[in-house]
């Protein structure tokens, strides 16, 4: 039995591993005779301008394959675009299908985060509505780590190695003088800490780790904060606090608003967040009366695929290959999502949910794992983030630096 | 014949290798029969403190020498201490003197900038006068790059394929989206343009490179800035900017100064130049009414020794170990300097100099290696800078994070 056309589109915010997931894709609907296999170009929004390239052209052998787990960001492009809901705007859901039914397409599948899977759910409930004969999939991917259900996300624990590995190298470059000096470090997360906690990584027999660790979950308080700040110095000349972009007030002002510049806005109504580590250096800087710096990790951490975690990048290729397979039996409007069997020695699986009790909803870092009134993660929170960042799979690097693999048709 | 007791320190701003020269000097004096192996804390100050430690306790065997080369930051801690004129206290120089006495030390090494060899001149200076038979040798390391006389500087070139790499990883990030977008990067060099230029290595088959780079060696003029970054905008949708963190004006002044928000200055005077991406990327937001991002690599590209080039770590090792040879062989008040025979295929040697020629003399990218109006770099100075990036010699990995050695008694 042909299995059909497939077409793949990718989704949200680059990681690290989302290419790794759209080769699990491609390799796996190739392998089980797949006839044409279409990639998006910037996820569904592109497909509606008729923006697509067949991937065998691109993704052209093996070589190719594990260069495209190799590649940070998104191969394909990507976009922010959220489907109508299907009542208000049935044409575009028309236009779509139109689409697909000419590319005579039979799977879909989209690598996202919880925004994306808001895409599989409206099309597959679309196609039931209408008896649409194509199998809708979702494949999970976020540094955020934010999705429900699924133990975790793809992505997140390359972003984790990432962040563990490099505060491990800021704070032994924060000791190097014996002088009183702070280091506050910012780190992605809206809403969700789960990839500031990661800060808690660097901690070991071989470094004393980041002093505090302050979470979007909690509300921030500014005066907490500095006596804080003032009784660690009291200890020792060098710390270094990691703080997630998010942080906010109890009235639910983000920190970084505190300072005076203005906040560029997105079309979403979203504020950038960045600037809280500088606000909150300049802060101590005044209190402590010493010199203090602030580390935006900024877009680093998701795209630092030369550092990327080898456990995330199998399994977000194997994200990928089980949307494949699960399609190719006939699910639609499903998610591939993780089950931790055990944690030491780690064991995952994976099996397929409900896209609806996915999609737009946010999970983030329990409060029981939330420790020092709100300054602290649990030893629970880094036993559950170590599996996750175990192994590498180093870049094919070319004359001294990391080779990628292009579409070039993105500009 | 015995060679006596010897002593090594590090001075000045941290890098990716200067413990793998640590290393070179360490285990080639030990190879060539040093009695005791004393490594100073936190350099010349805490030596005059009399802190220092047996080195032969803190590094015992072959893997901790391995363990070093791939250990971040300065290992026996840093400082920034400026020696005074022998003329004007004379007595600092005594106490220095009695206490290398006190540990029978014959020949003394400081790994450090420019401005640690005036350490090591003016104390083989002062060695002479008094007939001291102590050799003192500086071993050369910076990521600036601005050493006079030697072809390069151990340190630069892990910091250039970081920021390689890493230039590479924000372009490609960048490129997601459909819509328009401008990165602005933030890369160190106060006065020396060496480490911004290394944002050129990221062109290549694979990556289109950034578009404009900007160095402290030319005037810049912020409107040209604006003018040129509109024209590019014509041309794509997302393009990459790199900056240096020491431009100014015609008229001196840090572009991070145009900003209006309080800059630190440090205890020689020398003010915080951290702000200067954020400045621009706001001014492009305004003039080009599109998102744009600064991304400061900031202390991150000193310290990622997780992607240090081989060719770096085995040369820093190589000048350590150089220094030992030429001091055993009597040389004195000398500095270990590169030549570079042939640049393809690479070959480099090794041979000490003056350090009177060394010592607090800059070295800025040549004019003629700055091309389009002062905003890229020439294909000979990537040339230049393509033979130090090479190979990779990646940390020992232990629980998914590089595992680093320490001497535990820096605090």
């Amino acid at each position: 039995m042909s299995v059909g056309n497939i077409i793949v589109g990718q989704s949200g915010g680059p990681t690290s591993v989302i290419n790794a997931s759209l080769a699990g894709v491609f390799k796996t609907a190739l392998d089980r005779g797949s006839n044409k296999i279409y990639g998006m170009l910037n996820g569904i929004s592109g497909l509606l301008n008729n923006r697509y390239v067949d991937l065998t052209d691109k993704i052209k052998n093996n070589l190719d394959v594990e260069l495209l787990k190799r590649t940070p960001s998104s191969f394909l492009g990507s976009c922010r675009f959220k489907l109508p809901e299907i009542s208000a705007d049935e044409k575009t859901y028309e236009n779509i299908i139109s689409i697909l039914k000419k590319l005579e397409i039979s799977h879909f599948f989209y690598i996202g985060g919880n925004d994306s899977m808001d895409t599989i759910k409206k099309l597959s409930e679309y196609a039931k509505i209408k008896n649409i004969d194509i199998n809708f999939m979702g494949v999970p991917k976020t540094i955020d780590n934010d999705l429900a259900v699924t133990d975790h996300t793809p992505g997140f624990g390359s972003a984790a190695k990432y962040i563990g590995t490099t505060v491990k190298e800021v704070i032994r470059d924060g000791l190097v003088y014996d002088t009183k000096n702070v280091t506050v470090i910012e780190i992605m997360g809206r809403n969700a800490g789960w990839l500031t906690s990661a800060a808690a990584l660097a901690k070991g027999d071989d470094c004393e780790g980041v002093d505090m660790i302050y979470l979007p979950e909690v509300a921030f308080d500014l005066d907490k904060f500095i006596e804080k700040s003032v009784q660690i110095q009291k200890e020792k000349n060098n710390f270094v606090i990691a703080v997630s972009e998010g942080i906010k007030t109890a009235d639910g002002t983000y920190v970084c608003e505190l300072s005076n510049s203005d906040r560029f806005t997105d079309s979403f109504g979203h504020k950038a967040l960045s600037g809280t580590a500088s606000f909150l250096a300049d802060k101590l800087a005044a209190e402590l009366g010493c010199k203090t710096r602030s580390v935006e990790f900024s877009t680093l951490q998701r795209c630092g695929s030369h550092i990327a975690s080898q456990t995330d990048i199998t399994e977000a290729f194997l994200a990928g290959g089980q949307a494949v397979k699960a399609a190719f039996d006939g699910e639609t409007g499903k998610v591939v999502i993780f089950d931790r069997i055990s944690n030491d020695p780690y064991l995952m699986t994976t099996r397929v949910a409900d896209v609806n009790d996915i999609a737009n909803v946010e999970k983030v870092v329990p409060a029981e794992w939330i420790t020092n009134e709100g300054t602290y993660v649990s030893d629970e929170l880094v036993n559950y983030m170590l599996p996750l960042i175990q192994g590498e799979l180093p870049p094919y690097m070319v004359n001294g630096l990391p080779k990628h693999i292009t579409v070039n048709d993105i500009k």
